[in-house]
C-alpha cells in the first residue's frame, strides 16, 4: 500500500510526513483505492467459479461508516455482530438482506432488536430459537455450525471453530436446530460457518468446507430443506509478515466452490448462494498506523519510544501480533536491533522486540506500521490518558479526515461532572 | 465488599438486583466507604513507622474524578501518567507538589506542558532532561531508577523493573543524570522507583528497597545532595485468590521505613520525606462489575453467556487474570464447572475456564465479578459495537451515577458525518 521513494514513504500522492504535519500523530491512515481492489478482487475470483456469490463486510474490523461505504458502494452487504452495527448499516441505508446479524450469547433485547431490524439472523446456539420466538417468526434464519475443527493464525484464542471455541453448534445439535426452526413455522434457511482466523492454506478452507458439507446435506436431505445460502464466513487471511506466502484466493475459491456444486449436485440439491463475511482480506492491508519517534532510550536494551502506545493499537500487546515496521526517510540505511514500545506505564507496552530497523533511527523520525486496517482504530481504547488516535482516507485528490483525534473533554464526556469539575473545565 | 444475606449480594445498603434494575448491566460499582478505608489504613500504617509519609493516587488506574475525590478529601496527591491526567488532578483543584508526573518516553509536548504544569516531574531516562531544560529549570525533579530486579504477580509483561522493563534508568546512568541535572541548575530532589506489580510478600518490597538504597546514597553523598522524597511506587498487592495471603502491610511500611531511616542515618544524611502511589490497594477490591447472563449454551462445553465481554473488562482477557465471580441468588446452591464469556465475536472473549459456580445458573441470573476497582473500567473500550459500561458510587445513603453508559451516538462521536449520515443518524 506504500511506495518508497528516496527512502521517503507515501501512501497515493501523499507523503507520511505531510499528513503527519496536516493531522498530527499517532493517526490511522487508510487507502480507498487499495480497499475498494481487495473488495473488486474478491468478488471477481470468486464469481469465476461460484455465479450467485456475495459478500458481507464484517464491520466489527474497522467501523468508520466512510470505511464502510467504499465497499457497500461495490455491492457489499454488511456483517453486524450487535445491534449497533446493525445501526451503522442502517445508517449507510442498507436494510433486509443486506444485514448477516451474527451475534453470539445475544440478550433478548438484541433478539429483539434484531428481529425488528429485519437483519437475516444467524443463531449461534440452539438455545436461541425459543427466545427469538418470543418476538415473531423470522422469513429466513441460518444457524451457525461449529465443526469441531479450526485453526488460527492469530494463536488460540482467536480460533472461531473447533471444541475450544464458544461459537456455533457442535454437529450433533444442527439437526434439531433446524427441525425446530421448521416446526415453528420459519419456511426459508441459510447456514453459516466461520472457518477461522487469517487463514492463509486454501486447503485448510477445503477441509474445513467439505467438514461442513458433510455435516448439512444429510440434515438438509433429511427435512427436506432446499437451503438458500452457505454462509462460510470470514477467516481469509493476509500476510503481516515478509516471509509468509498470501492466500492463493483462486485455488481457495475453486476448491470451495467444486465441493459445494459437486456434493449439492450428487444429492440432488437446488444450489444455494453462497456467501463469505471477511474483513481484514478487504481492509487490513489497507491501513497504516502512523507514529512518531519520541525518545531512544539506551539503558538495559535499546528502545525506542513512541506515540504508538498498547491503547492505540493493541494486536502486538494482545496477541504478539506481527506488523512490519519502517522508519521515513531511513529504509535504507543500515541496520541493527531496537525494542519499540508506546508511552503506557505498563510493561505490555513495550510491544516490540529485537526488530532491525535503521541504525539512525532518531527523535522526532516518523514510525509507519503496516497492516493495521483491520482491527486496529476498532480495538483502540483510552488509557493512562492516552487518547484515541484519529483517521484519514487517501482517496484519489484528497487526504480526508474521517475521524477526529480524541480530546481531554472526550475523556469525561459521560462523567456526571460535579460543580466543581464544571468550574475547573470552563477555566 | 460485598455482603451475601439468604444468597442475596448486597454492596452497602443496596442489593445487586435493585442496582441493576436502576442502572442497567454491565455495571461498575464501587463502595465510597472501602475506598476510603484502605486508604486511611494505609496512611496511618505508614506514618506508624515513617512520619514524613505521604500518598499520592495513580489516578490510570480508575480515572473517574469522583473516585479521586474520595482520596483527595483524605489527603491523596495524584500520580499522573500523562498530560491529560495532570488536567483530570487539575480539575480537582490540586496543584504542585500535590501531582507527581510519571511519565514514560514522554514527546516534547508532554516535558513543555509536564513543566508548565507545576507538577514535580520525574524522569524515565537520562535523555529526557536535556529536552525538559528547553522550557525552563524546575526547582525540584526526581529520576526513576530501575535497579535490574523486578517481579509482577500480573505476568511477565507487567513488571514494572528489571532488565526486561522498559522503565527507569540503569544503576550505572543514576549518577550522571543527577549531576547532569546539577550542573543544569536544579538544587532539590527526590528518587522514584517502581518496585512490581500487585505483589504480596514483605520480604520483596524490603529486598527491592535496600538495592535501591545502595545505589543511590553513595551517588547523593558524592553529589552532596540532601534528597527530599523518596517515591517507591506502588506495587502493593490485593489478593485476587481466595488461597492468596493479603499482604502485611504493617510488616512492609515497618521493614522499608527501617531501610531508609537506618541507612540514611549511618550515612549522616537527612531523612527525606517518603512517597507511595498505589492504586490497585485503594480501589481494586472497592469495585465489583455486574453483569447479567443471557445464555446457558451447553455444547462443546458449558458456557455462561453474559454481557461482560472482553471490551467491558479486558483483565481476564489480556493478562489470565483471576477474579472470583458470584451469582447472585445461587451461592449456596451445590456447584460444577462453567465457561464463561462475553458477546463479541472472538474466542478471547471466553475469558473464563472451568470455573465451580452454582448448577443452578441460568438466563437472567446476576453475575458479580470481584475486585474490578483498578484497571477495569480504566482499559475498558468500544468494541463489535459493544459499548463502555456505567459507572456507579454507593455512599452511605445514596448509589449515584457517576458516569453514564455509552450510547450508539457515543460510537460516532467522532466521525466527520457525511450528509448522509446525518440524516439517517436523526430519523
Amino acid at each position: 500500500m506504500i511506495t518508497i521513494k528516496n527512502d521517503e514513504i507515501s501512501i497515493g500522492n501523499f507523503r507520511v510526513r505531510e499528513l503527519s504535519e496536516k493531522f498530527g500523530t499517532p493517526l490511522y491512515v487508510y487507502s480507498e483505492e487499495k480497499i475498494k481492489n481487495n473488495f473488486i478482487k474478491t468478488l471477481k475470483t470468486a464469481r469465476k467459479y461460484y455465479k450467485n456469490f456475495n459478500l458481507f463486510y464484517a464491520i466489527k474490523a474497522c467501523n468508520n461508516p466512510h470505511i464502510a461505504r467504499i465497499l457497500i458502494n461495490e455491492g457489499a452487504g454488511i456483517d453486524a455482530a450487535s445491534i449497533n452495527e446493525i445501526k451503522l448499516a442502517k445508517l449507510l441505508e442498507l436494510k433486509g438482506n443486506k444485514i448477516m446479524f451474527s451475534g453470539n450469547f445475544l440478550s433478548d433485547e438484541d433478539l429483539k432488536e434484531g428481529y425488528e431490524s429485519g437483519a437475516i439472523i444467524n443463531l449461534d446456539d440452539i438455545s436461541l430459537l425459543p427466545r427469538l420466538l418470543k418476538y415473531g417468526t423470522p422469513n429466513i434464519i441460518s444457524f451457525r455450525v461449529n465443526p469441531g475443527y479450526g485453526e488460527s493464525n492469530v494463536g488460540e484464542w482467536v480460533t472461531n471453530a473447533g471444541p475450544k471455541a464458544k461459537f456455533g453448534l457442535k454437529p450433533n445439535h444442527v439437526l434439531d436446530a433446524y427441525r425446530n426452526a421448521q416446526n415453528a413455522g420459519i419456511k426459508r434457511f441459510g447456514v453459516h460457518m466461520m472457518p477461522g482466523s487469517c487463514l492463509l492454506d486454501p486447503d485448510y478452507f477445503h477441509k474445513i468446507t467439505n467438514m461442513l458439507i458433510k455435516i448439512i446435506i444429510p440434515i438438509f436431505k433429511e427435512l427436506n430443506i432446499d437451503i438458500e445460502f452457505i454462509n462460510l464466513g470470514g477467516g481469509l487471511g493476509i500476510p503481516y509478515e515478509k516471509k509468509d506466502t498470501p492466500l492463493d484466493l483462486d485455488k481457495t475459491m475453486k476448491g470451495i466452490s467444486e465441493i459445494i456444486i459437486s456434493k449439492c449436485t450428487q444429492n440432488k440439491l437446488k444450489l444455494p448462494a453462497l456467501y463469505m463475511e471477511p474483513a481484514r482480506y478487504f481492509v487490513g492491508d489497507a491501513g497504516i498506523l502512523l507514529g512518531k519517534v519520541h525518545t531512544i532510550k539506551r539503558s538495559y536494551s535499546t528502545i525506542i519510544g513512541t506515540d504508538i502506545s498498547m491503547n492505540t493499537f493493541a494486536r502486538p500487546a494482545m496477541y504478539d501480533a506481527y506488523h512490519h515496521i519502517y522508519i521515513d526517510g531511513k529504509e535504507s540505511h543500515p541496520r541493527q536491533k531496537f525494542g519499540i514500545c508506546g508511552q503506557v506505564c505498563e510493561n505490555t507496552d513495550y510491544w516490540c522486540r529485537n526488530r532491525k530497523l535503521p541504525k539512525t533511527v532518531g527523535e522526532g523520525d516518523l514510525i509507519v506500521v503496516s497492516d493495521t486496517g483491520a482491527y486496529g482504530y476498532g480495538m483502540s481504547y483510552e488509557y493512562n490518558g492516552r487518547l484515541k488516535a484519529a483517521e484519514v482516507l487517501i482517496t484519489k485528490d484528497e487526504a480526508k479526515l474521517i475521524r477526529r483525534r480524541e480530546t481531554f473533554n472526550d475523556m469525561l464526556k459521560n462523567v456526571e461532572l460535579s460543580n466543581e469539575m464544571i468550574k475547573n473545565l470552563t477555566k
